[in-house]
């Protein structure tokens, strides 16, 4: 990950967690033991966030080494051991809460992107999620869902350009929308419209959209709109797809489903720390 | 809520969110565009976060006023409107998405804690959050959970004492372990042990410990714990809460029972932002 | 502009700038004094950063006000007044040098960048800038290039793909690189790749790339490639464009010009701030 | 350099220019790929940021080993090596253009320094910089002043004291300014004054300023002005000097002549990155 | 010490003390010097920082070797070397003050927590520090209380209950007061009351408050109130104290004595930094 | 007081005083409540941190009122009203600790100050302050020196130079390290030279030093090394002067007395919030 704030979060969430210091450990553990100690996973899932773990440890203390087991991706079964940590004693228990806080609620993203994208692997269909993402965790969690098999939809408002009704109401509509858009915006980016109508469908075909979103649309109204669509543009599902029948949805032919879900409402993954000694 | 870091962290979701610019927003709505747009309850629960998201939209552009129809803690039902939302339309989509990811989040754990405080309220028990908070977002969650009727548990590891498995082992036993803690952590902390075994919830009796967390004990091990305490000590539930019965874990007699899955493994409340013109 | 870090960077160059006190100021002038001074254009040019200066005197001291008599983009004539600041002197004193260091540098861009978009005012062409700006500056030099009529392109590694020599020959080709990127980014962005021979223009059409750009191509061979692309392909000239000859380039009937010289090797437009009493 | 402040510094510029990610790289270079590069100038100056190069590669990857070929201040031909870049072809590419918008930059300021001090190089006259300086590179761009041979005028508000027209006249005269100075700053600092005007001077000269500035002078006036003066103050030519004759100005006598174009209007040296597999 | 934020401090403090750069120095000493220097204890004391200092002259320049000849909380006799230290001598002398500075005061602290302390060592009461402690130092200035024999009160406001007058009067008196913490804090933490008289003290017991402060109490009134509580709650003596005969105090029984002139009036331990060569 | 950092400074003494919030009063005092209060001198002194408080409670809360009843640098008595404070009682107690632990400190620096300016004051000598300053607090504790009436020696290591042995040393006498410094800082600084012997101050004086330290030195040989000097140069007397008789110091004739112990060794001066209802 070529993620240039990482350690800077990292160490925010350290200082979140250990506050003025770990007064239980400082107590109970000598500065000089060491243990030897293990991620394990609860239960079945895709793994993610072990070099954040790994980064973690470092952060707190150079002397841990964690040797991974398996690598971000991989499935991982309940009872399977996802890294070894070895180290001062103190320094595991001080990085241990922020470690796994990151590496489940990842590993809980990554396994619902692979779940979803296992739903539809019998057709081209691509899931890709949303900004409804945690505050501050973005990069993370994107990154998450790449590892599940799934895509990036933008990063943010500046890096691709969505037009959605209040801001075609406010141009004047979807055409003159799109217009001031492939006007004045970068020309590396595509232009992607919101329609929730076989008529908003038709206005972006005509504004010579790049993307059509399909929004909260039935199943019947999708397929009728991908047809009309006819691959004169990428064509994407979206509205709390995370509750509906991923395949269906698929089968309409769509290019993209889009699931806010995927980063909104994640089960993190069972996983714990073990000590050995 | 005195919460010295929350500007610091909003602008931080915000330059996460917007990146360089709005792009989209820029080339279609004009700059001195005014709306009017209001929060809508899209599902049942309890509402968190309304204060937040008056913040951010005052960080956003102060030209910008929310006009709250609830407040924190208030319940919601399917299709109420929580606040309003006047000023410039650029400034309102600009801070639409950190305002909503943040509200639909802790009204997601306000709901859930809700829930586990109702599931309980026949018995005395009280509702506990954990550490397995979202990093950047401790201070908030567990404003949450207050918010939801919960209480909470030590923020950090430096402002509560808790002796686990590791402590004990390397202290040489419960006993060496709390008085370690005891000679010198700040006499206005109490000291937790962690138990597992009718045995160690002795130790800990005889230690003198203050609370006895009854970790990962069947319902019957559990009540024979509490019997065994007998007062002298306060007595928390605890281990994977969020699958079991918490009524039947609540008649075992326990004071507290602390549920990682508050913070940990929430769906968000369903809520959007919508315009009236 | 709606710039979340903007106060961040205005507050860390006055920091830089006054450091620990304007001394010479602190003994001379009494903190009761009042000043009324003005911005005064000392060569023609297009004006750039009124409402940052704006900001810059407002984070010194909110008694200060900023009465603009432009706005960016305007054309103004040495002697022109630009704007009026009223308000405790010392503070003046204390914002000035960081608001004249701004709105001077930007004003030189976007003076240059209106240069060259008037010289290639009778072709289709447009101006574009490049990552080639002062670190820290970015989001605003590329502000002074919209504000010069210029556009942008990409602001940075991750809003934008151009497929570059090392790209290319670490993938085995334009054609792979083309489909590598296809597969993995985010399916609202374009896809570009850059070509210094005929047959690399053949291969970017032959992959699908979106845009294709002419890189340090003879007027003769750009003009060969643009006839060659037929439209298939948004075109973008580049290459040391700050010193070549722009309506011939724009006659070859490229879409896009690019000029690292637009941030790069800026000359300031002279400001000055008078003093009336 | 003793810099405190620089790897703060260029991990913010390495977060402005990569984003959230080099997409295209990811895309499509293999992690394990490594790279031999390095510094081609492609023109003629004086080298400036070798060091600050290194440190922008370290900090983006440990990994990256950068060999000098040259140290800052040494004279580069146009097709001359600066430096080689051995290390993981992702890393190299994520850093290549911070580190050569940092290098070019600077190496244009040390290039505009050294041909300022080769004009006057026959007098004993000193090339200085000036407060004209890009908001947040200030350190790096006296540092580049003073590669290139100049001196360094005061950093900034708090380490020098400069009496200007708006100091007098609330001060009420020349006399009393310096002796308000005098009195209240530190005693290690000098007292310089502007002046204008020979009458002015002379008023300098009777306050005891340990400099004065002799601004926008003609260069009779100015020579007037020296032979006044007559060793009595150090002496300092100012106004917009960047656009005349350097070296009659320094036959005039001054000790120092202060030049803005130093860090406001630089052309940056062309310098790229090459690779050589 | 698990410090989280001890290099963001010690970075902001060398920023704070070197500015733009250690002018003298380099003038005066060429870049590969290299010097033996020491760490000499001119007064005796009770010595605390050596981590620090260490940690200090690495972010200068990983260069830097210290090799420690005492460890904190050592006695130090006049003229005894605390540490050794080698290196660049630029770097040694641009971390020089900043070393000085936090050694100096933290082992000032150190040495009169550890006169408290002997002063009632024939009893069994503790010294605890308070919140008045210099901003930006508690972590670093609590350590030395501990370091010096003292314990430690609550760092802040979140990780401790201290209900004061206010408290008492907005709440309706002390048992009310005592109540509405009991029913919202944490379950980890005590709860102390601060009273005045004996009256206030029976309330307190009454209200089952954990820990009872007596606050400006004569040493009759105090031994009273000893009495009076008989081991019902513990005890701590508060009020000045730092001016009182602390032995006298704490034969009246009381288990703490908490003296806030520990780290808010503190005599530094007079420390040098002299080279060898 | 001109002082940009002067906000961020507080946030983060208000972070570290209030942790994750005022958990004692956020359980005994309604939101609602309002409060009067004053700070009330406990001893005689010189008052500083007025507006330094004041910013303190505007950042917890706008809708806290400080009315001062004196300004920075008045003396005040034992039992005087120093400022009112009125707004919501929560507010005020989570400012209460962190507007004493400044205004104290500083008001002993002033304090300290004042008595040391007026020993001296029937000499022309000045007092002023050094480099061994708590960390974190430079800029306040250098104005708390001007409020009690001294002057500032050099803020940092690069707004001043001071050549010392080391520098000595290693540049091969005082009159090549003085030919050096002069040769290469900013023309707009003095040069001073620490001395311990005669035969110092003469070779200072034969480099032209512009300012001669006089370290350690008897009275007696501080009285010839003055009269050598001759008013050829500025002179400081300096080394543990807190422990000396000024008056006896200033009589040697030296210009200044530089006292570490202004800022290393202060007693804060007793202040108190008191609260009318």
């Amino acid at each position: 990950m070529d993620y240039i704030g990482l350690d800077e979060f990292i160490l925010s969430a350290l200082k979140e967690d250990i506050g003025t210091g770990d007064i239980t450990t400082n107590c109970c553990i000598p500065a000089e033991n060491r243990s030897e100690a293990y991620f394990l996973a609860k239960e079945d899932g895709v793994i993610c966030g072990i070099d954040i773990a790994e980064r973690v440890f470092s952060l707190v203390d150079k002397k841990i080494s964690l040797i991974p087991k398996l690598k971000d991706g991989d499935s991982v079964k309940r009872g399977e051991v996802i890294a070894d940590i070895v180290g001062p004693s103190r320094s595991i228990l001080n990085g241990e809460r922020v470690a796994l806080n990151l590496m489940q609620r990842l590993s809980g993203t990554a396994t619902a992107t692979a779940k979803a994208v296992s739903a539809v692997s019998e057709t081209k269909t691509k899931i890709v999620d949303t900004r409804k993402s945690t505050p501050g965790l973005r990069v993370l969690e994107k990154y998450a869902v790449r590892v599940g098999g799934g895509h990036n939809h933008r990063f943010n408002l500046s890096d691709g350009v969505l037009i959605k009704d209040n801001h075609i109401a406010a141009a004047g509509g979807i055409i003159p929308a799109v217009k001031a858009c492939r006007a004045l915006v970068p020309h590396v980016m595509k232009i992607e419209v919101e329609t929730e109508t076989l008529g908003e469908v038709q206005q972006a075909l005509e504004a010579g959209a790049d993307i059509i979103m399909l929004d909260n649309m039935s199943l019947e109204l999708m397929k009728e709109a991908v047809s009309l669509i006819g691959g004169r543009a990428v064509t994407e599902a979206s509205g709390n797809m995370g509750e509906k029948d991923l395949l269906s949805v698929a089968k309409t032919g769509v290019d993209y489903i889009s699931i806010g879900a995927l980063t909104h409402s994640v089960k993190s993954l069972d996983i714990s720390l073990k000590f050995r000694k």
